[in-house]
């Protein structure tokens, strides 16, 4: 199989089964990706996540430039042999974090000037910059340097929209690591139909090995990051992976593989954990509640995550009670569990022509 | 064999391998036990501490009362479903809590007064209630309610000797659930040959179970410490099993054990590791100094744990550096195993009469 080839298994209305091929194995899709920010995903070590069923990890090259920088782990071997995960590996661009967490001094046509918001130290991203450190991390999949921008102004998202794609040029021709790492675009636009479109259409006609969609899940209304889903990806080609970045919970993973996409990343199962909320098909529940004191049950009795296997809800209540680091692991654990099953009985469903069926009766979607 | 019996398998000088019969299992000593604290060890899962070979867990008796209370775990069944460990686990009798922790109001005779350090709300410890709330909790050794004191001023230790032998003979005639817990006398004296002596000739009058050495690791010498060893341990019946409390360094552990101690617990290993400290047999290894940043090297070449095994000194300085998680979990792994494997090799060798040999090899004792 060509390096970076995406097979279409199947498809189920517009939502798609495949396997894409990187370099360190086949990645099913639809796929859930867990975020290791700072190349561990926070409170689970390799073994669990392997236990869990992760397949995809995201690390974040804005975190891992600053500390402990790009060449130590490129050094070491980059991170498959950093963090111990052997499986797929994906790495932003740092286009999202500098613009979320940075101190922006300067955006122009040659990259961005920030802070570091761990030292207060001076850097600059540049469309290379990002690709060099993406290189020295080693990544499987790794992603073009975009600009973020407030997504319902149409001037300026037309603005970062059009910069984007022409830093997209810039990180195709920086690409050197054809053979080992893909190198993927992101659409921009904002909720403007008309710009995603520019977007998608100027992306595609670079043929990248994949596709994202950026610059969602930031504050736009669900209507509007559904129906940006709907304008961009008929324009995406069938025979590449589309990636959604940033969306975490159940029902977008839902909304989001029925409208094509194949690849989604979020914090959100991780952090709701290490605040004591618990994801289950039923909705949310929160774990420190008092009626979970003394209850014998499992957070979610259909689950098959260690933690529902071993664990009752008056365990995990009162290990998030006392602070206890094992609330955070065990609740992850379950988080994480919940949304790569979703993502691996969809995939199931698609194969088997009922994702429709499978969709409606996961749960009430307006629950989550 | 007869519940609670303590098997001697061999001696080699004063230091002993044995077999301890407890309701979740055959105790092999000498043995280490990670302690659990709030019923979790901090920050490992209870399949890890399996994996590392733990056998033995110890759990707060003061910190599980007070949250989420000894009867909302006795009603889930005990501390052993509840936080899904089917070994053997020891509970301590809160004695050194409230004297370490609480804000002691009154003690007279019938027992303890003090404040939460939760909530400040008041409690009332006696040895009665102490035996009750271990009963609740339901662990395999439980302990006799104890007074501690100041260790070296000899009128205030033979004072609290005395009510500990007093509250003694009181815990053993609540102790009611004879068949399935096993309970512990404690030794106490400070640093004082002469209440030490009168403390044991007491408490081995009384034929528990198992007896153990309190009142030391408190500040006193480590010469201190070795001596009151050498003048207990003989005191103390052969075949009973005899538990140094809150002792947990490797030289501590070789010396404990050349002077006739079974069983160890302490906190050291888990709170060393939430500081970056990992413990080797060449001295203690602070993780986050800047020579670690790129060295490739695992903390211990020698060591088997899943954390040697997989990781680099520059990873686990990358997550100490950045505070998180899975740093203080993983070094809390490696810390627990290289003491637990100290207790198996120890036990060995004195099977193969070659204790002193290998405590000599094991490293220089002074540098710990």
């Amino acid at each position: 199989m060509k390096k970076h080839a995406f097979e279409l298994i199947a498809k189920d209305g517009e939502a798609r089964a495949g396997a894409f091929h990187t370099s360190h194995g086949v990645l099913e899709t639809p796929v859930f990706a867990p975020v290791g920010t700072q190349a561990t995903v926070k409170g689970v070590t390799p073994d669990q996540l392997r236990d869990l069923g992760a397949s995809l990890v995201l690390a974040n090259t804005y975190h891992l430039y600053l500390r402990p920088g790009d060449e130590v782990i490129g050094g070491l071997g980059g991170l498959h042999p950093f963090m111990g995960w052997d499986g797929p590996i994906l790495t932003d661009s740092g286009g999202f974090q500098v613009w979320s967490l940075g101190d922006i001094n300067r955006i122009d046509d040659e990259g961005v000037t920030f802070r570091s918001h761990i030292d207060g130290s001076e850097h600059l991203f540049t469309p290379e910059r990002s690709i060099c450190i993406q290189q020295n991390l080693g990544a499987d999949i790794i992603m073009c340097f975009d600009e973020l921008s407030d997504p319902d102004d149409h001037e300026t998202c037309r603005t970062s929209m059009k910069r984007t794609t022409q830093w997209a040029e810039r990180c195709l021709n920086a690409w050197t690591n054809r053979d080992k790492q893909a190198l993927f675009g992101i659409v921009q636009g904002g909720i403007f139909d008309d710009l995603r479109k520019e977007s998608a259409e100027q992306l595609t006609g670079m043929d990248f090995p994949g596709y994202a969609i950026g610059g969602l899940s930031v504050g736009e209304s669900k209507a509007d990051m559904y129906r940006t889903l709907e304008i961009v990806n008929p324009c995406l080609p069938e025979n590449k992976p589309r990636y959604l970045m940033g969306v975490g919970t159940i029902e977008d993973l839902i909304q989001g593989v029925k409208r094509g996409i194949d690849i989604f990343d979020c914090v959100l199962p991780t952090r709701l954990a290490r605040h004591g909320a618990a994801m289950t098909r039923t909705g949310r529940i929160n774990i420190k509640n008092a009626e979970n004191t003394t209850d014998e049950a499992p957070i979610d009795a259909d689950c098959d995550c260690i933690t529902c296997q071993n664990f009752s809800r008056a365990y995990l209540r009162h290990l998030v009670q006392s602070k206890e680091m094992l609330g955070a692991t065990l609740l992850s654990i379950h988080n994480l569990r919940t949304l790569i099953r979703l993502a691996k009985e969809m995939r199931q469903a698609i194969i088997e022509k009922r994702f429709d069926t499978y969709a409606r009766n996961y749960y009430h979607l307006s629950t989550d």
